[in-house]
């Protein structure tokens, strides 16, 4: 697109201003990668709009010329969601990151796409309020809600889809919808925030996101016990859940993730096999269920259970366990990570553990064990040299091995990362004809496949 | 279709047992109606399919003779859902009644989509575990599924569509489809799971469906507390609300409808503004969300709060909430009832409800209020002579004033009972251009408009 392209971004610039559309070398390499291992690819221009209705301009203009799209928060991505393999135009929302209101009294939210949780949760402080899903990067609630992301707290709050009451979506022809509304339930019409939630970019952009959140909790208690086992640390959790607890999070680290956390973060934590828990709720109904945990994890051969009662020494504890993925990259440089993604139902969970823990030693790579293991998710975090393409295939077939372990006992590819591009070779074998479904929905939405071509579905080239 | 007819008969006892289809005036009767006040219309033929296959079977000679088919569980819906007005053949599912896999360790069941939700919890019971939905009536898990009903614990548990983690689909085509899969929660591929719950049997037929169960809470508490005013009732939860209590559930009954109570489940409860109100967890911190709510309703100018400790006498009190809409048919003989069913944000439903007390008022019709007002949801009950017009269509004008009420507070012209045909109207106001993506979906996965023609959406005619 030699000459098209200087038709084109003459004619963004005739809907934006000078400054938010680049040919600039520097911001389009910024906008060729994202956090993971896949490989690098750039885009040809790189815009910056203000408002939905330059979105809309943006998308009419990429539909005009042919030109293939992707929206793009802040490029935390794990599976290549926002690398745009067929280049064409990234639409980068940072401009579009204003909280437009608190609606205190209703725990909504309605924010532009560019906001970041920690940005939005630094503004709610202020009601006593807090956004719940907290996946660890402090990416775009934009991008949360494209992969369905997750976290630490969705044990007890849910995931992304769960919070999203409404998302104001412009769609391929350049309109503008909205796919929700403000009430806490609707059975009217088809659950079109279902849909656009985790659609990775491939239906529409968001513009505008209207999201649950939640009171500051009463009493919070948070604790970390170690175990001589990972497969006791997993039981435990099975049985804490399966007693009903209502914990607010549960998080496994292996010993060797627990190494890399005392060296980045400087804590003394003991190098086993640990669960860091937290507890949501009044006083006494906190204390009955931490005293009722204690006797759990003391049955499933617990060594030690320490409890972090003020709020520094428990923001440090969920500090530790947030920079796990940096500390592994940090501990390793050169080296990129891959890190496996897979949900299973709860009673599956301590023998996939055990299969990944085996896997890992026989692969002779650097890794570690971590997981929100309250949902039955868990991921292993290898350490790859990108120059030596026998550790890379080592690497992708251990993630193979993973997955099949996972879809053969009803679990799934991807828990929280979302399918990107490297999660796109298992969609046939977890959909089967499910996935003939989505095609159709991708080309009556997106006929042109303009958003996010390649991206979830491998969709027809644009010739 | 009269001689079409004759072949399609023949052909379906070809799939099917002389016994699974009929086309007897006393059961196409029974299948040309719901609960509502939507007028009756019959199927040519009524089948009952005993498996997938068969029903996949049955959808491909629908195709081949180019008869509507209309999935039917117990006619309990509201808004004339199973209602075949384009007539061709309904599917009964009251075969499909199995019970097939209760994964008490994973918190989920695996049933057919005829089985009722008091079938299931009486299974259930016997592994310590509930299903959370409860919409009042006792309707098949596949009809709850199709119009996402909720009622009242969704405050705690969320609604139908939240407890859905796998559907099996029968698609247009006849092919069998998956939705999801038994993890907690997936990031891979588009969220089938969502779409087709809610969709009302205009995408596709379920055959089975994977549910999220819970364990039954440790200890559970009930009240019934009196207000001297509706407006004081429904602020009292608004505080419950905003204070944080994990209220279970929370339901509102007016005046007029507690005298229907009293009349019909031959109670002698006070005859005012009530909410009954439901506590589930710990003993100690049940104890302490009590003693709150006992204070925030006494700031609210609450008359008398009583609680029910005791089972026999709890079940009592919900029985009675539960039989209102039949209290209401009872006290009027000869009438029909129309509901209404919006849903707003918390903060609108003070006045909502003041709105809809004394548009009932001027209406002159006997009716009353309650509502699942933990969620912004409530009901209008009116009762009404259907051979007199002007009742009707006083009737009908008085629920579009409380539909536009609701969607211009950002509400929503259903919470839990669906479109169906009596709120398609609304559909345009409701969704605006969004309306045309689920138009194209439909069109999509249903090219031939086979299943359940114009519910929801108003689709071209087969011709």
């Amino acid at each position: 697109m030699e000459t098209a392209s200087m038709s084109l971004l003459h004619a963004l610039k005739e809907v934006l201003s000078e400054q938010q559309v680049t040919e600039n070398q520097t911001v389009r390499e910024l906008h060729g990668r994202d956090e993971s291992y896949h490989k690098e690819s750039l885009p040809d221009l790189v815009v910056f709009p203000e408002t939905a209705q330059q979105v809309s301009e943006i998308v009419k203009l990429a539909n005009k010329y042919e030109v293939p799209i992707v929206p793009f928060g802040l490029g935390s991505s794990l599976e290549g969601h926002v690398i745009p393999y067929e280049h064409g135009i990234t639409i980068d929302f940072s401009l579009m990151n204003k909280i437009l209101e608190v609606r205190e009294s209703d725990f909504l939210v309605r924010v532009q796409p560019g906001v970041t949780r920690t940005q939005l949760n630094k503004e709610l402080k202020k009601y006593g309020l807090f956004f719940s899903v907290d996946p660890g990067a402090d990416a775009t609630l934009g991008g949360m809600a494209a992969t369905n992301a997750s976290g630490t707290t969705s044990v007890k709050y849910g995931v992304m889809r769960d919070q999203v009451r409404d998302l104001e979506v412009v769609l391929a022809d350049g309109s503008i919808i909205h796919t929700g509304n403000l009430a806490a339930k609707s059975s009217s019409g088809y659950h079109l925030n279902g849909l656009f939630v985790g659609s990775e970019g491939t239906l529409g952009c968001f513009t505008e996101l209207t999201l649950n959140v939640y009171g500051i909790p009463e009493h919070v208690m948070a604790a970390r016990a170690s175990f001589p086992s990972l497969n006791d640390a997993v039981e435990a959790v099975v049985s804490i859940l399966q007693a009903g607890v209502p914990i607010a999070r549960v998080e496994l680290v292996d010993e060797p993730s627990m190494k890399q956390v005392n060296l980045f973060s400087e804590t003394s934590y003991k190098e086993r096999p640990t669960l860091f828990l937290e507890f949501h709720g009044n006083e006494a109904g906190l204390k009955q269920d931490v005293e009722f945990t204690r006797e759990i994890v003391e049955d499933h051969h617990c060594l030690d259970i320490e409890f972090e009662t003020d709020n520094a020494a428990r923001n440090r504890l969920w500090e530790a366990r947030h920079n796990l993925a940096y500390a592994f990259i940090h501990g390793h440089p050169g080296k990129k990570m891959m890190v496996t993604d897979v949900c299973l139902p709860i009673s599956e969970l301590s023998g996939a553990i055990s299969h990944a823990r085996e896997a890992v030693d026989l692969l002779g790579l650097p890794g570690g064990i971590v997981g929100h293991v309250g949902d039955g998710n868990y991921h292993t975090l290898l350490m790859i040299d990108m120059s030596n393409q026998d550790e890379i295939e080592k690497a992708e077939k251990f993630n193979e091995q993973i997955v099949l372990y996972a879809l053969e006992r009803g679990g799934t590819c991807t828990g929280e990362h979302g399918v990107g591009v490297g999660k796109q070779k298992y969609q046939q074998k977890e959909h089967g004809q499910a996935l003939h479904v989505m095609e159709n929905i991708k080309l009556a939405l997106d006929p042109d496949n303009l958003f996010n071509p390649n991206k979830i579905l491998k969709t027809k080239d644009r010739g």
